[in-house]
């Protein structure tokens, strides 16, 4: 793709891989998320984390998959993805902890493509997201289902 | 629950529900998840909205998962839940747009409970989360996998 070419169903195909992201986990923003969102001991102390099997602070699930939506939406900005939104997600997996000092990034693969029955402008494709850390280690996966406008006639 | 008891795998029964919180949702807050997580035209502006479903700034579905463990931490905190994070969620569904103005509330139901196989003083737990708007339409529903302690023995 080139920075101005858009994506629409019609580019889509099942097997279809991507990667990018590097986002960088600060111990501010774990700290920020968790006080206003997900204020659990071991998102907020290291000492209290030391006594799980987190072992220190880890940032909440949640807040990873935050962290993940940005790189998402910085990819749709370079790719031109007609995006329409997500009616959501399947089997979202927190498989290892991310700590503050991570770097995360992300790989997807398309895993379905579908136009929608009713719609003409519309379809949907179902794609498996993997978030690993700088060490090459899946943190978190899930499959997301998302809309995206077809390719206008003519 | 009194105030001060612990809940442990052993309190919970399958069908047993709850009903907790009251978030206020408001366009500051949306605005700010959305510019650092999800800065997409419908989250960030009305006018970019009313070109799509959304009508008006809606928030976004990331920042409405994290109101709602904001509500499960407080729900948490009220009960003495001795949870211990949770390894995934189901179905991730959002139903209905989450708007500036809204207030939500959870509803669970616990689906199945059981004993860590591996780890005698562990376990986990399965339960239906659906999040309500100020007009009992439901906005978002899921299924969370929720780790557990056991209650000490003696």
């Amino acid at each position: 793709m080139t920075e101005t070419a858009l994506l629409y169903l019609e580019d889509l195909k099942v097997g279809q891989k991507a990667a990018f992201g590097a986002y960088q986990v600060t111990r501010e923003e774990v700290l920020a998320f968790a006080r206003k969102y997900d204020p659990q001991p071991f998102h907020l102390s290291d000492e209290a984390a030391a006594k799980t099997h987190f072992g220190r602070i880890a940032a909440s699930g949640w807040h990873t998959t935050a962290m993940v939506m940005a790189m998402i939406v910085e990819n749709i900005h370079r790719t031109g993805e007609q995006g329409l939104g997500s009616p959501g997600i399947d089997e979202l997996r927190w498989l290892k902890p991310v700590y503050p000092g991570d770097t995360l990034r992300c790989e997807t693969e398309v895993l379905e493509v579908r136009p929608s029955r009713s719609k003409p402008h519309l379809g949907s494709y179902r794609a498996s997201m993997t978030v690993l850390n700088q060490n090459d280690v899946p943190v978190m996966t899930y499959i997301s289902n998302v809309l995206i406008a077809r390719r206008p006639a003519g």
